[in-house]
Parts: structure tokens; C-alpha cells; sequence
């Protein structure tokens, strides 16, 4: 308790003052410190990382550049690079297109930043990622969501239901591959469905892909944001395949709305860290990017294969869940009577082994949507690390009976 | 022109759409690549930036920390560092009330945030720091302006006369040291009253001071956050004595304010890069920024000496300036008949040299203000090319009458 008297304490913001810190957050930060097997973070393997490279690249970037700690505009150089990266993702962009960002999160919060007002509506699946309800959050918008599920994906017929009706939210959000936190990636004819809607009811969707150079199929199809480059806001990453400390992230946009954006960046925070662009290009030119996603991939393909058998050696009948063909997350549906909060507390407890609740990702209107569900991450455990954690988290579900 | 018809145009956010890009901006990037000699931008010097060290500090994190690239919790080691640069400033404060930012601009987006909501009222100066008018843009504020001058700064009697008659806005902006744009630092008492004011009418006030470090005179009062720690709310930076690139910055916060400070960060970016954080971190055990801030420092009086003396024996009568102690700006009051606008045209095409006109910065009622002033940055040009450019500006001043 602190002593402040009311007398002394601060009006906040009220959206602010309604927010919750969030418990769990503090309870999975907790257990990082100790024994406890992860499956919470969707990081990269931290012994993955092409660190040698990548400090190779700096000091190469330092002896090179007197202006490697000066401010500069927004680095043109790495935009060709993300130019070439979108193009292996099936997507034709320019240098114009793209807008520099610091990490995915930000993209996510200049896209929405552009449309929404206070109390604007935002559709989304009533299942979604957790970060891209806290970048909507301040604007306290009214969430317009539709079902989802870890078969396919988003439903677009209710999407078209809400949208042929003459309802016209602010903006749309969805993930073409690798769900946060489905760990689906939507059919070619979903991708199409849904960019044509973005079209046809002029409604921005933006569409979320940190995960989408982590492919672990021969052949998948590109983002929405191939078919739709007006309606589809797309928001890519490095955080993922190289780096997230180095916090580099991009927007792709019409390049008539570079300005405003600008002007929406300069509320934040200027501008991202050259140096961070700088060195990021060095590397890129080098081009190890491809041998290090080469062994990205297979690594987390092998990560996603152990987690998969492992559900299948030690869970229950009666459970389901997705089998991600990109990204780091696999969603589990327990029976019905599961409550996966009270799980977590005693794998946590008992079992020292963790990962996120499914009701973190629920926003739609039941209040017990998402309760018998988790989130499992398989990017952060070596194969072994995951077939033992699988096994304790089966000891857990029986306990709690 | 674009092609773009009605029915396909975005339906922006209200303020999004009313803001007007920047034509100034534009006009003095494009100077950027030229001949032009700029008084326009106070970044620090790039010869002078501690490059060789810097790339030792980074070499040697990338030889001992195997999670470099990782992400990360805001990393603690390099609060002990800002613990210890406050304390130089006369600042008591603690390791959890340093709360690290992306740059200064990002602390001052987040104390606004804590504050601010739609329509709000925020008290500063008529004449203060563009970058911080950005940040609050988006909240729509309404602006209570109390006056300011290039003598002693700030009217104090005037913020008395507002809050004393009841009105409470959500926050109040003032710069104690190397004031942007006037250049001038607030004297002892001015400090201790606008603290006292915040803390007895409860009003939090931001106290912004990127150029504190630089100081140019023996004897420098602390500032306000020195005398009040729960209201003043202090963003610094390593942006101007290390680098900008790193957008390494900090605010001091009250400890229980932090997890509501995180939400609203979440909503922006999710975190600062923990690379930047780390390197910066292995550079300040180095001891090197004692060594690096006496250099700068020196080189920066010179320059600031150089300019006070160009200006002396340039400028015609009926002119005025502020003679800083801190920072890296002079503003000049010409002659009522003057419009800087007007004078930064003919000396961007006849003279090539630019400054940012006073017009910019002002924020009060009066249509003209600083219509006659202009923001000259001492920090970008050697002492010679100062002489040089102050030179040209006085034949603009002559040209335009």
C-alpha cells in the first residue's frame, strides 16, 4: 500500500484508469527467471540468432559510415531489401510503399492510428492477437468480432454479414499465416474472399505477418496485401527472422498517405534507430538472410514436429488442435470443463511449465469464451525440452482431474 | 495529382485530416543535400560523436552476451547508469523510477498519454517545442498559452493567474535548461516556484530536458525534478551526449505509475530496442562519456561563441538574442517588419543558408507571433562556416529591407 492520500493522487487518463495491469504478464515474467519450461514466448530460438554475422555487419557498418550515430531520415537502402523480401513472399511493392517502423507493433499502431477515431469500431476475430487489442485500446473502440476457429481461420461470412448490413467499421485486422494465436493460415480462397470484401466495402484491413517468412510447407500462398495493395495495410517485420531487439518493423502504404503518417509517427517517437536500419542493411547486402532462414525454418520446423507428436503421445481424448504450417503457435482446445487459468496455476506450480490461457486472447461477448484453451509456443524449447514439457502439462490436466 | 476518385478515397481519423503537412519540413530536407549551410537542426555534431568507442562497447557486448539479438524486459543495468547521470544533474532518483524510452520524444508521448485525453487542456508556453505540440496533437487539445520571452522564459505570474483561478488542465510542459527554441535556462527561483505550483495545484508537469547535459557555464541549478518528485515528470535522453540513433531515452515517474505506463506503451511499440539499451550500457561502464561530455562541451561553447559574436558584429540594430548557458539554439527577435518566412526564402535561394522561423514554434492566439523571430542551432556548423553563415543570413536581412 502506498500512503497516498486522494488529495494526492493523479487523474489519469480514463481509459488508463480502467485498464488492468495484467496479471498474468507478471505471473509468465515470474517464472522466466527459474526452471520453469516455456511454451509462452512466440521469441526466436535465442541460440539461433546469426550473431556472428550480425556483429560482423556493425563493425563493418562503423567502419564505414562516420554517420552511424547521427539521426537521418528513414533509411532508403533497407526499403529496397524489404522490397526484395516482400517480392519472396509473393508480393509486388515498391520503396515507396514502404514505411519504416519500429517493429511490427508499431505498424499495427500508425495502421489503426490513421483510421480510428475515439470509440470507433474495429472488426476482428473474437479470437486474436493480444498486442493488437492493446495498440486499439486508448481510442476505447468497440470491438465488432467474428467467429474464428482453428480449422480455418477467420468466418467470412460473418465478416460479410456485419459488412453487408451497410456497418462500415474504421478497420478490419487479420493474420493471412501463422495465427497468433490459432497457429492456422487461411485457404488461397479465405486470402481472396477477404481482400476483395476490404475492396468492394472500402474497409482498411490491416493484415498482420510477423510470422510469414517462418513457412514450413513447400508451397504457400502469398498474403492478402498480393491481391489488394489500396485496402490491405500490411505490417511486416524483421523481429521474427532476424532480430526483435532490433525493433525493425514496416507498413506497407498507398504512398499518398506518407505524409499523414509521418505526421502520426512524430506523435510517438520521430523516428525509428538508423542505426539499427544501418547496421540491419549491412547484414542484408551480406546475404546470409537466406542460409540463416534456411536453418530458421528447419530448426522450428523440427520444434513444431516434436510439439505435435508429443500432444499425441501424452494428451487426452477429447482434445484438438491446429497444425501450423508457419509461425510458433499451436492452439489446444481441452474438454469443455477445462479451465485453463486453473491450469496454469497448478503446471506453473507443480509442474514448473507455462504458457498463455486462452481467454488472454478472447474479446467477444461470452465471458467464458477462449477458458478451455491455450497457447502453446513451440520457438523457444529445444525438441527435448518440449516432448518433457508436453508430458508435465498432461500431468497438470489430469490433476486438476 | 492522383487519380484517386471520392468513392475511393480513405476515411481518415478527424485530426489526422485537418493536420497539414509540413511544407517547412519538406522545404528544408530538400536543402539537406546542397551547399546550404544549416542553422536549422540541433543535432549534435558529427565529427564530434564517440564512434570508436561506441563500436568497441558493441564488439565487445556481441563477444559476451549470447542474447545481443534477443528481446528483453527493459533492461535494468542501464538505469544504474541513468541513476547516476541524474545524480550529476542534482537529481535524486531511484533505479525504479526510470522508466526507459524510445528517445525523449517517446517520454514525452507517454507522460502526455498518462494525462491526456480527447479535448483536454495542456499549459505551456507561446512559444515552445514543435515536437511536443506533435505529440499531443492526435489527444486534440485545447492549448491554455501563457507568455514566454528571451530574457528569463516562461511568465509565471500568468500560469499562477490560471491555475489560481481554478482551472486545472491535465498537464503543464516547461523546459529548466536550453530552452527549444529560445535558448535560454530558467533561474533558481523560477524553477522552485513552477515546481511548487505543480505540486500544490496538482497539476503534473512535464519537464523536458534533452540539452541538460550540455552546459556551458560552471554553476548550473539542478532541475525542477530536483525539488518535486511526484509531480514534475523528467524526460531526459542520451539522443544529444551519446547519440540519436540509439533513441536511447528515459522519463522518471512516481514507481506506481509504472504498470499503467507499460500499458500505454504497449499500445505504441511494445518495448525500446534491449540492443541499443545493451551497447549503450557496455559504452557507459567504459567510463568514455565523462571524457566524450567535456569535449562536446567545449566544442559546442565554441560554436555557441562563435555564433553570439557573429551575430554581434552582423546583425543591424533593433535585433535581439538570447545568449544560452545550455543547449544548442539562439533565437533573434529582428524588426516588427520582418517576416522570417519571407527572409528564410530569399536566404534558402539567394543566400544558401536556413533556419526554422519563429512562426513554427508558436502556439498562442495572436495569428503573427514569432513572426519576426527566428530558431538559429549553433551545434551542426564549425565556427567558421557559423561566421560564414551568420554573414550570409545578415545579406538576406539587407535584400528583403
Amino acid at each position: 500500500m502506498t500512503a497516498t492520500t486522494q488529495q494526492d493522487s493523479f487523474q489519469l487518463a480514463r481509459w488508463l484508469r480502467d485498464a488492468q495491469p495484467e496479471a498474468l504478464r507478471e505471473l509468465l515474467a515470474e517464472a522466466g527467471g527459474s526452471q520453469v519450461l516455456t511454451f509462452a514466448l512466440g521469441l526466436p530460438p535465442t541460440e539461433c540468432f546469426p550473431q556472428e554475422a550480425f556483429a560482423r555487419a556493425t563493425a563493418e557498418l562503423f567502419r564505414r559510415d562516420p554517420e552511424a550515430l547521427q539521426l537521418g531520415a528513414p533509411y532508403q537502402p533497407i526499403k529496397r531489401h524489404i522490397v526484395e523480401l516482400m517480392r519472396q513472399r509473393g508480393v509486388e511493392c515498391t520503396e515507396e510503399e514502404v514505411f519504416l517502423t519500429s517493429g511490427a507493433q508499431q505498424a499495427l499502431g500508425l495502421a489503426a492510428g490513421l483510421f480510428l477515431e475515439t470509440g470507433g469500431r474495429v472488426l476482428l476475430e473474437e479470437t486474436s492477437y493480444l498486442g493488437f487489442h492493446h495498440v486499439i485500446k486508448p481510442r476505447s473502440p468497440q470491438f465488432v468480432t467474428v467467429p474464428t476457429n482453428l480449422d480455418d481461420g477467420i468466418d467470412l461470412d460473418a465478416v460479410e454479414a456485419v459488412l453487408s448490413k451497410g456497418e462500415r467499421p474504421a478497420l478490419m485486422y487479420a493474420m493471412s499465416d501463422g495465427h497468433n494465436p490459432l497457429g492456422i493460415s487461411l485457404s488461397p480462397a479465405k486470402r481472396t474472399r477477404l481482400a476483395e470484401m476490404a475492396r468492394n466495402y472500402r474497409v482498411p484491413l490491416i493484415e498482420d505477418d510477423p510470422y510469414g517468412f517462418l513457412l514450413y510447407d513447400e508451397v504457400q500462398p502469398p498474403p492478402m496485401r498480393a491481391q489488394e495493395k489500396r485496402w490491405v495495410f500490411y505490417a511486416g517485420s524483421l523481429s521474427k527472422v532476424l532480430s526483435p531487439s532490433l525493433r525493425l518493423g514496416w507498413l506497407l502504404v498507398p504512398p499518398e498517405l506518407t505524409s499523414r503518417l509521418s505526421i502520426l509517427r512524430q506523435s510517438m517517437d520521430i523516428d525509428s534507430s538508423n542505426l539499427a536500419q544501418k547496421a540491419a542493411t549491412v547484414y542484408l547486402e551480406s546475404g546470409h538472410l537466406t542460409t540463416h532462414l534456411t536453418a530458421l525454418r528447419r530448426e522450428l520446423k523440427a520444434r513444431r514436429d516434436a510439439m505435435l507428436s508429443a500432444l499425441e503421445r501424452h494428451f487426452p481424448a477429447g482434445c484438438r488442435w491446429s497444425r501450423p504450417s508457419s509461425g510458433v503457435f499451436v492452439w489446444v482446445e481441452l474438454p469443455k470443463h477445462v479451465n485453463t487459468l486453473e491450469l496454469l496455476r497448478v503446471s506453473l506450480r507443480e509442474e514448473k511449465v507455462v504458457f498463455v490461457p486462452g481467454s488472454e486472447f478472447w474479446c467477444g461477448k461470452d465471458p467464458s469464451g477462449g477458458r478451455n484453451c491455450m497457447r502453446l509456443s513451440f520457438s523457444n524449447l529445444a525438441p527435448a525440452q518440449i516432448e518433457e514439457g508436453i508430458g508435465r502439462l498432461a500431468r497438470a490436466l489430469k490433476k486438476i482431474g
